[in-house]
């Protein structure tokens, strides 16, 4: 299986690679060439060509439409580096960074025209309900980076509110390419539903999980700096349980390092503090409680789906791998 | 004929206001709903329905494709905006101003995605050519938008140069409406392509008369400020003629007044010292001529469309009408 994931891996990393952009203007196509290049786990036109396999599509009749998907991520990248003043995207400079946020802005538009033209050539199946299901899905992703800006400020965020931030954001891009695949391998519209809705929710506890990590990963195993969110008092899952639960001494304690001022105290003491009151309330739990509960809706809709276990075996070991990383 | 122009802007318009955004997150629609109700001539969906109406089809068929191409078109002026750092746009506060440039990248990115929704919605002929023309199209303008800001830096830009950046950046959305609007009238190919390519030349054209009109517009009908180009050393078709041209004294001058600092001189002295140097070299009679020789070029194509005079008598009449404005 994990073999299975590589193997489509490697077809897309190929397939992008022979994906041809004009020479001129260069500040417009270097860019895309630039930002496809830089990698990543490209799960997203595997979730698309998985899902066309296993209603019998071939990887080369829907490859457009998992490229597609893949564009599309890379241009929501490019613009959310610009808007999040992030410096380095895989190890590299980001484009806005290496060129400038207008050179970033317009090849960003440009990955986006390319996106729906890649959709628009696929031949396979249902081709209007999986350009529509791609459109609805990009509008919505736009909405999620909209919501996840506006929470910066916004202090009256709910723990309802953050879920429905990262369903629009994160998770409705891998129900979208799962339902995209799909669709045009020509499955039923309930089995597109139900694939969808795993893929919404696989999502969901996909960030939760990225959420708990930032905390709880081991720091031998998890590139990142451990606690990014908390000294950044990003409104996770974990920080809103631990705003709507916590009273009293923790509280007070909580609000404290919250309004400290960036280079007012010790990053690593914020860490500690606010990881006991995690602690002392249980966030942890409850954070792992709710990615469980997602994980197995999510499981429930594969189930659903009238394939034999055989054909679904390939996803829900997918599933598997993406929930069982330490890192 | 002028009636029938008024009454597709305002059919237009009425469609536009019933075109519904949701009203969440307030942050992405209230910005589109401000861009959409600026106003404006509205000519791009007119071209649209005109080209439609031409080829038989009514304009409730294709309104979707003509609100399309507004919305496209509102898009790039949005991201336009932020890279040419506007501050005003029909009056009224730029987005990026009003709300940020985060506000207007993502605002305009939905757009974006809202215009090809639209124009999947169409229910009439030819539907994937027309999205196809559509989709090059918006590539095209993406294009011209890169070519626009790298001449702004650029000392070698011949009068090629700019005739093929005005064509990308303006002229291809008059053209791939027209085209829009036939095809989805079931036009046939060869009458698409005639109608296309009228509107690329009548856009050239009409670029041109912009650059004309910039520097010999009456002042008492031309909005602008008289010579805004030639005070911003904008390379229009006038200084490029200006400096492919200039020998001996004409030439130090001109390189004298291009080089000055902003706020080193009087600016209607740049104005009126670069305006005697195009008529010694006769630059507005050559930007008149190719102007007249775009303008020719985009008749011919639309006498060779195979429908009656009588037919096409609307859309000769709106070409004559837009290149007859004195301002």
């Amino acid at each position: 299986m994990i073999n299975s994931v590589t193997a489509l891996q490697a077809e897309v990393e190929s397939a992008l690679s022979n994906l041809g952009f004009p020479e001129q203007p260069a500040r417009l196509y270097e860019p895309v060439r630039y930002m496809l290049n830089l990698g990543g786990k490209r799960m997203r036109p595997v979730l698309v060509l998985m899902a066309g396999r296993m209603f019998g599509a071939s990887e080369r009749e829907i490859m457009p439409s998992a490229l597609a998907v893949e564009v599309f991520h890379n241009f929501t990248l490019l613009h959310d580096d610009i808007m999040d003043n992030a410096p380095i995207r895989r190890g590299k400079p980001t484009v806005h960074v290496k060129w400038s946020a207008d050179v970033a802005t317009l090849s960003g538009d440009a990955m986006f025209v390319k996106s729906v033209q890649l959709l628009m050539s696929c031949q396979g199946k249902n081709k209007s309900s999986a350009v529509e299901l791609f459109l609805q899905t990009a509008l919505e992703v736009c909405e999620g980076q909209q919501l996840d800006m506006d929470f910066q400020s916004d202090t009256s965020v709910s723990i309802d509110d953050y879920l429905n931030m990262i369903r629009l954001k994160t998770a409705v891009l891998l129900g979208g390419s799962l339902g995209v695949g799909a669709l045009l391998a020509g499955a039923a519209d309930e089995a597109v539903d139900h694939l969808y809705r795993f893929g919404v929710n696989l999502g969901i506890a996909f960030q939760l999980q990225d959420d708990i990590l930032d905390v709880y990963a081991d720091q031998s195993k998890f590139g990142k700096q451990a606690g990014g969110d908390i000294i950044a008092n990003k409104k996770t899952f974990l920080l809103l349980t631990a705003l709507a639960c916590a009273v009293g001494d923790d509280k007070k304690q909580l609000e404290y390092w919250l309004s400290l001022e960036t280079g007012s105290y010790t990053p690593s003491d914020k860490v500690s503090a606010i990881t006991d009151i995690y602690s002392r309330l249980g966030v942890r739990e409850k954070a792992e409680a709710k990615m469980n509960e997602l994980y197995a809706l999510a499981l429930s809709d594969l189930e659903a789906v009238s394939l034999s276990p055989e054909d679904k075996k390939p996803m829900k070991e997918l599933a598997s791998l993406l929930m069982s990383r330490e890192s």
